[in-house]
């Protein structure tokens, strides 16, 4: 095959022959392995990889070793590629968790895909209300309930498994199947970028197509994902005396840090969820009729949403103006203060330095480093507006870029039928509200097509308590993935 | 002598030369005790007793105990008293700390003294910025840091200390000597109000005088204190979706309880200072010209007092608007808000039920009860223009009056002769912008007269970051409370 290739008849009978019948294999061994699949996430679940905490960086670390090893157990060619490290508020440095690339076939006559995921999680803590210990996975009517099971560690596992069942029924992998797993993406993919750049002739040189899987479906219909919203994320520090100050004995005689803080932040965004800040609108690029009628047949129901998250009204009552906020529209959200009393009970405290986290998503054309300048610019005539004493600093600790892709492209004709396969079912074509900025990053450096497909629920509460992936999603994500590693195969060279 | 008092001859002479003796003998053992007694303290401050932590209640328990035995190796006649159970926000129960009571004479012919202070702290971290350990006193020049030093431990110790000295020297007491050490001061004494309630006709009836050392100095001038500000500390929890959400995927599309609770946190009080809630100020005792007066001749250097804390401007220019703003003025400081993201990094969330913390501080003629309604009506009102569809309560947990005694009372007197002894200076007469419930407690409930002694340093960091008690305070105040027993066993008893 590989020496003569033009020799062969009608190719894409073939492939598709041999793909139906390996399929139906595929498939019963899938089904065969669930609980071996559900072991695995269990096993990843418990290491406490969060990356937004220095403490646990040896877990990442640990994490990284993990999903590396178990490549390389599949006959991978596995690599983990030291990034550097990280600088900490307080000056010191940190070593980034490695990267792991791993490479499966490198058959020059087959599309060569990239898979990327992450293996990092968001905090979590039992007394934030999780309902179970959120680093042992717990099985609850079907659902797989742990910190980062959905976000990323199944998606990640589903598509290790999908190059498993190839290999253990001695199939040949219809593609190349590069692996790009990462350990920083919830706290902005540190060290990553540069990575990429660096293996842009390298790695990357034979990569066709990127596939991300670090999303979720918008409902119980399947979806591929074509855009994100990046974000801006920024501090905004107010600092008064010098240490925490008793609020009965100072109070009264100082200009507290607190107040200066509410008070400018409260001039972020109306109660209408009018954003506030000067010119950050203007850049939106304007909703087409095209999008509207688009966002018209999405599969998606305003009361389950409401009744979802538990409220019983929306900043906006139609289906459109969700959809539109919810994706191609920037917003602020406040997400807390550092440095204020934040325990249970009771404490009669000045804080003397408090910093409050914020984060503005980003949309097209929206471009972050004017965003800083206007959110920065603005803060500090807020402040200065209220002539106090104490210091204000601004800064932007995450600036990632949206990202669009062209629903048209064979890649996603590729999902739409890999989809209708597995699910015997028409694809939702979406955006997602949240932001994957590597997606961004692989088009500006390696120029490559890209394609989000998500297998997690609409209902996996990313980031937030009970965090959980179905059993469902999670195997019927991994045949899913199978299927779409055949797909693919049959987009003809010259489309690439 | 207790059986026969009418025929001694001018009893005031006796004692009189006895005390003089008595003293230099008592001031030598203090001296050549200073260890000890730092030894003492250290054994004290090392025990975690935050009343604010439900974890840290068995330290807690362990403190009263530790309190109770050192009395009852003294020879006192020491109950703890049981003053019940708290609940806590989930309906749970919680015992209290019992409440120390203990005797040293019972001498009819004598005034009884009865010496209030409290073994609990506040929370204290190393990470919210201390240099050393908060729990291991340590001595850096003179000065003994650790949590609790100054609030309240060292003052309580130092009377206890000047017990003993008497026992020590074979001397009889000047006075009968009570003691009433608690342990949820710090939380707003919950339990305490009934237990002297239920006691206010047997442990306190023949209670002369009530002496609180719960405060400190304004400056290295000695100071007598006559007044404090009371406090009514609220929380305002604004709750949404039944969960916290990931920003990136749901923001825009809810209507986010942090952006309310920031809202109606920022119409409390205006960049300089002003409390905006209606109503407020109508209650407050205007500024008398006497008092003017007063504020003119205390010690207290601004520009100090802004080094202190490290600030370049106050709230006001002025001394007398400076003291006024700390002692007799009300105040509204917000502390936290608990719910939402407090720790370093990043994290993209949107919490789903965020509390606010904040207090207002209490001054004559301002009623607790008034402030609840016209803070929680405020609340309301200006939650309501929000028209959002989360859900606002307003709940006050703390509800603590002020208080003030009258300066030219004999209590006073013997307390500036006591400090002209020891210190050879005449007393500040001050007030304190904190609040020690308790002493209006008393007020009420026993009609005793109070007098507040502080042996506290001006700058002990009380409530914050790297507390400390000088051991120049703390033994020269242990001399200061030797010498003020014996002033008041001369306060002739028709003058009570």
């Amino acid at each position: 095959q590989q020496m003569n290739p033009p020799v062969m008849p009608s190719i894409l009978l073939v492939i598709s022959t041999v793909h139906a019948f390996q399929y139906t294999e595929l498939v019963q061994y899938v089904d065969s392995h669930q609980e071996e699949y559900v072991e695995a996430l269990r096993d990843w679940v418990a290491i406490e990889s969060d990356s937004s905490n220095v403490l646990k960086r040896p877990d990442l670390h640990r994490m990284m070793e993990k999903a590396a090893q178990k490549l390389r157990l599949m006959g991978g060619t596995v690599e983990l590629v030291d990034i550097g490290e990280q600088e900490l508020p307080d000056g010191q440095m940190l070593a980034l968790p490695k990267v792991v690339t791993a490479q499966f076939g490198n058959d020059s006559n087959k599309h060569t895909v990239c898979v990327y995921g992450h293996v990092d999680v968001q905090p979590a803590k039992k007394e934030d209300g999780w309902a179970t210990d959120p680093y042992n996975l717990t099985d609850i009517n079907g659902n797989l309930y742990g910190r980062g099971a959905s976000d990323n560690k199944a998606p990640v596992l589903a598509w290790i498994h999908a190059v498993e069942a190839y290999q253990a029924l001695n199939m040949e992998l219809p593609v190349n199947v590069k692996f790009v797993i990462e350990g920083m993406e919830e706290t902005g993919s540190n060290g990553l970028d540069a990575m990429i750049l660096a293996q842009r002739d390298t790695f990357f040189s034979d990569v066709d197509y990127i596939i991300i899987s670090d999303c979720g479906w918008l409902s119980t219909r399947p979806a591929l994902t074509y855009g994100t919203r990046g974000n801006c994320y920024f501090f905004a520090e107010v600092e008064g005396p010098k240490q925490d100050l008793h609020s009965g004995v100072y109070g009264g005689t100082v200009i507290e840090p607190m107040t200066d803080l509410i008070g400018i932040l409260d001039t972020l965004i109306s109660p209408s969820g009018k954003i506030l800040i000067p010119g950050i609108r203007d850049a939106v690029a304007p909703l087409s009729d095209e999008e509207w009628r688009m966002y018209q047949d999405i599969q998606f129901d305003i009361d389950h949403y409401k009744s979802k998250i538990g409220v019983n009204q929306l900043m906006y009552s139609n289906k459109v103006d969700v959809l539109a906020h919810m994706w191609r529209y920037p917003t602020v959200t406040i997400h807390g203060i550092e440095g204020a009393f934040s325990d249970p009970g009771t404490k009669t405290v000045i804080p003397a330095k408090v910093t409050a986290k914020f984060s503005i998503r980003q949309v097209p054309n929206m471009d972050p480093a004017m965003v800083k300048k206007q959110v920065t610019d603005y803060l500090h005539s807020v402040f200065a507006k209220r002539k106090s004493p104490n210091t204000l600093k601004v800064t932007m600790v995450i600036g990632a870029k949206p990202w669009l892709a062209d629903t048209q492209h064979p890649l996603y004709e590729a999902g739409k039928a890999a989809v209708k396969r597995v699910f015997d079912t028409d694809s939702d074509l979406i955006r997602e509200g949240g932001t994957i900025p590597i997606a961004r990053t692989f088009q500006d450096v390696t120029g490559k097509s890209i394609i989000m497909m998500p297998i997690g629920g609409f209902d996996d509460g990313l980031h937030s308590q009970n965090e959980k992936m179905s059993r469902y999603n999670y195997i019927e994500g991994t045949k899913l993935f199978i299927a779409y590693l055949n797909e693919v195969s049959q987009i003809r060279k010259t489309t690439v």
